[in-house]
């Protein structure tokens, strides 16, 4: 209700008649900082905890038109995923999310409105992920352009992608192949159609997706997990990523993987749904190995194995079409 | 020479003949990360350590054709510009840089040879402030976008801008509307006419500020020093950022912080040399507040007090033009 009592013909309405600094206060207003979090936005930098002696640091751009569709999402939905796919980065090594930063690039037009819903999503899923937006940078750009850095707190050691070894049972927790087919209908048009329904579901989950963080975060003591990775771009493509740095080859079991939810969406679009579950990209998702023998923890499913060798498999032939998601890939 | 090579007709030509992958392995290839950063680029995240169990951080974007202009700039500048910039924000908070993370955004036509020239330009002014390049990310833009996160190790604590108190001495180090005159003659058009080398020096300030790293990290043991902050904005908008942060007022010697070396190139231009040197931004000197009676230390000079009220003065009177740079203001 306050909210919108500052949107008044007299209030500000673009990001120019608010002015960078006025903004920057406005998308901190009323926010909580704290945790790990010493010092917030409004010196030269913000200080930020690291009572292990490390940190763990990764960072994203999301660019309009290329990551995001503005008639597709909502502000909202926008501001979630640019966190959520830094979060997800920071959880996959194993460490608790402490902070992040953002910066912004939006035209001197964009409604300050739009920058409002942007903030609000970008701060509900720092909220989820468990840490607050530290500070950041507003500046003027052709169209919207959001980089997020995302800093954790490693647990112990950090968890890479170079651990895994022979005979350790591949894991996932998170939905696989449901950004992809959400974007397959969008592409389509098919999400407003009779059918829309049924497209609702994977339509949400391409425009926010949900890392499952509890399932790292709240893995039980002890568990030996000995590689783990989001995924991002595919999970074959993010499964080459383990094998390659392990020295060792990966199998996954189609049967395992396969998501029955995806079925009628795939049969809908007349496409493969095996293909959005092994090569989608962007529901950040995580894979890990576990050792083998390991009983595979809440909210994990095994879905194969590491052997010796190199490369993908998928029931024991080698995967030869593409593995998933390439930056400088497809039209303009 | 070896790099020479890789740039032959049956080469890559582009970002996008080239990919995601190979083009952030060739951005790494042969560099040098150790120091505090304890992984580097190729896992989920970044680990960089953090000795002091806290850690600065800092973030801005750079976008084209706002930020810099390809054809005023080489991309060595530009790379090494975005770095300073940063670098100067985490070393204005006492710290010492320990690492950056960069996101790249650019169009898939953008030769590798510009992206060689970024990276090495970024490497080159990383280096000068003693960190190395701990990761990023490469994604597609419409036109260049460089987001930069800076890392710095706070020794003891964080100096903030919050801590100036009345009779405190105002001191500068590095230059002061150097960067402002380099643009007022680039968009004169005057660096490239009969009187280019009197444009010369001001145009490379323009092109890559040089933040004196050195006057803050090598400040003597013991050093009173009460609040700072670099001069991104300008110095009145920056001293401004002081007062209010600190509850007093910031009294400027106007002919302390005169630079007798911009005259001429006021002159040639029809300027105003002072105005650039108290308003002109990016120049990324540090402003720092000494306490009374302090020696000024070596590589600053004193430029004015600290004294009761609120606000900026030049010599004793209010300043009523404008303070600074606004990012929303200017045209397209």
């Amino acid at each position: 209700m306050e909210k919108e009592s500052d949107i008044t013909e007299s209030g500000p309405r673009t990001v120019r008649d608010l002015g960078e600094f006025a903004l920057i206060e406005r998308m901190n207003a009323g926010r909580s900082f704290g945790g790990g979090v010493e010092l917030g936005p409004g010196d030269d930098a913000a200080v930020v905890a690291a009572p292990a002696g490390r940190y763990v640091v990764s960072t994203d751009m999301l660019v309009q038109d290329r990551h995001f569709r503005l008639d597709w999402s909502r502000p909202e939905e926008i501001g979630a995923k640019a966190i959520a796919q830094n979060a997800a980065d920071v959880v996959a090594m194993g460490a608790t999310p402490s902070a992040f930063v953002v910066s912004l690039g939006c035209p001197a037009e964009t409604p300050v409105t739009f920058v409002d819903g942007l903030a609000d999503g970008m701060w509900a899923e720092a909220r989820r992920a468990g840490a607050p937006i530290a500070g950041g940078d507003v500046v003027r750009s052709p169209q919207l352009v959001i980089s997020v850095t995302a800093f954790g707190d490693p647990r112990g050691r950090a968890v890479l992608r170079s651990g895994a070894r022979d005979g350790d049972i591949v894991a996932v927790a998170g939905r696989l192949g449901w950004s992809a087919a959400g974007l397959a209908a969008l592409s389509a048009g098919a999400d407003s159609g009779s059918d829309a329904e049924l497209f609702a579901d994977v339509v949400a989950a391409h425009r926010v997706p949900r890392p499952p963080y509890s399932a790292v975060l709240e893995l039980p003591d002890g568990t030996e997990i000995t590689a783990m990775t989001d995924v991002s771009d595919g999970l074959l493509a993010d499964l080459s990523h383990i094998a390659e740095s392990s020295g060792a080859a990966v199998d996954v079991d189609a049967a395992a993987v396969a998501d029955p939810a995806l079925s009628p969406v795939a049969a809908a679009l007349h496409a493969d749904a095996l293909g959005w579950v092994l090569t989608g990209g962007e529901d950040h998702a995580f894979a890990a190995t576990f050792a083998a023998g390991a009983v595979v923890p809440p909210g994990w499913r095994a879905i194969g194995r590491v052997c010796t060798g190199s490369g993908v498999f998928v029931d024991g032939a080698p995967w030869s079409g593409p593995l998933g998601w390439e930056s400088f890939g497809g039209g303009e």
